[in-house]
């Protein structure tokens, strides 16, 4: 007599080696690793769901996924109290190769679906800007030579807060149905040669942060007014967008269920 | 007509895939690259000289060498007025393979010596404590599954300020002509679970920095007391130290000149 049990894993990867989140037939990818490990931990094929898909070279610090299991007994679950990690450790055993690591594992129930019962998705993006190319952050931070005005940058996105037709922004391979999404707040910080940008949504269309930073890149530069990112998306076009900007800056941060 | 003109050089390096600092025949190390490029950049065979050995897996903020060339005429140097970067990006583009990145290039007398005048030094060392294994810092952090307490380390790192007999924190191969070392400060700070220490001295033993954090982990977790720091210091003896931590959190800081 089995029983079914869904889990929840919060999972932080770097995604450099990576062909993504998405399971691809040969090729090295995140979610792959973690239905290997599950299987040689508990022997069992499923299938993980996270709750949104990274490109290749995108990281996470907070990705959320679930799988079911049949299991003959309930089975020990994390108890910070007891110091009880089981299914955690024994998940990171058997990624101990790979940069994945499993931060919690929960039960939860069967109504829980890490994409569909997510409320809240958030971001960040890392960007260094200096004269020299990047050693010890290289991989872990997008680069470029440009000095940014970091105000420019804070006045260019405030014109993207809030419930917009977001297709200028869109990558053309986004299977959405609508691009209208709302974005709830976007804020930048400096620290010394680093920038930090937090965007924070219900949900994004593919590539939507990366086109927003390499747009507000331009207006950091000087190439772009801030009133420009107004117009870009007023255009509802990707061609009046700006660049995608490198995956490697890019961060899945947080999902609020 | 040469003459011959001594460079100063600042060095960022993420030392995971070097045996270290100091070049060893037919394997990879920072100081075999750098001179490396300076051969590909202007066809002069040179010995670049550091301000500090790292060893393998150790990294670098801003290490310092010195290296001398012989040149038809005076070179073009950096000079952010004028944007003017030529031997540091000729240098990064000759190192772009590479994770190390020539942060800044300057002209000095031929009295300057990157090892014998420098007047001080920094390191930092970085700990990661959690339950889970490291992936995006995986060799950009040490890790332990310890709980540290962040008072009773710093009590027990005020023993080693000062004018001390290091044997007991010195490694064995250690050439320095006497274990009797000033340190002039070490600070460490928490923020979330990630520990940093930074300790400051004209000069350090070999292991010097990872003998005293590894002894400072001892105190974190309970093992030892913060006064047993002082014990193990008056004992004079490399085994009453704590052991070694990992190269992989230390990162040779800044040298003052």
């Amino acid at each position: 007599m089995t029983q079914t049990q869904r889990f929840k894993i919060t999972i932080e990867y770097d995604g450099t080696p990576y062909v993504g989140w998405q399971r691809q037939p040969g090729l090295p990818s995140v979610q792959g690793e973690i239905e290997a490990a599950i299987k040689s931990f508990c022997r069992q094929d499923t299938e993980v769901y996270g709750s949104g898909r990274t490109d290749a070279g995108v990281h996470a610090l907070g990705q959320v996924a679930h799988f079911d299991l049949n299991l003959p007994l309930p089975i020990a679950l994390d108890d910070p109290q007891k110091g009880s990690y089981q299914v955690t450790r024994a998940l990171n055993h058997f990624l101990r190769d790979h940069p994945i690591v499993i931060l919690k594992t929960e039960l939860v129930d069967q109504e829980f679906h890490a994409r569909f019962s997510a409320k809240s998705r958030s971001y960040i993006y890392k960007l260094v800007s200096r004269h020299q190319p990047l050693s010890l952050d290289r991989n872990r931070a997008a680069y470029t030579w440009e000095s940014l005005n970091l105000n420019d940058m804070q006045e260019g996105a405030k014109h993207l807060i809030g419930r917009h037709d977001f297709t200028s922004f869109r990558a053309s391979a986004c299977q959405s149905k609508s691009p209208i999404k709302t974005l709830d707040n976007i804020t930048i910080s400096q620290d010394g040669d680093l920038f930090t940008f937090r965007l924070q949504a219900p949900s994004f269309l593919h590539h939507q942060v990366r086109n927003i930073v390499g747009t507000l890149m331009l207006v950091g530069s000087g190439k772009w007014q801030p009133i420009d990112v107004k117009r870009a998306l007023e255009q509802k076009n990707r061609k009046s967008g700006g660049p995608t900007a490198d995956a490697s800056g890019l961060y899945f941060h947080t999902i609020v269920f």
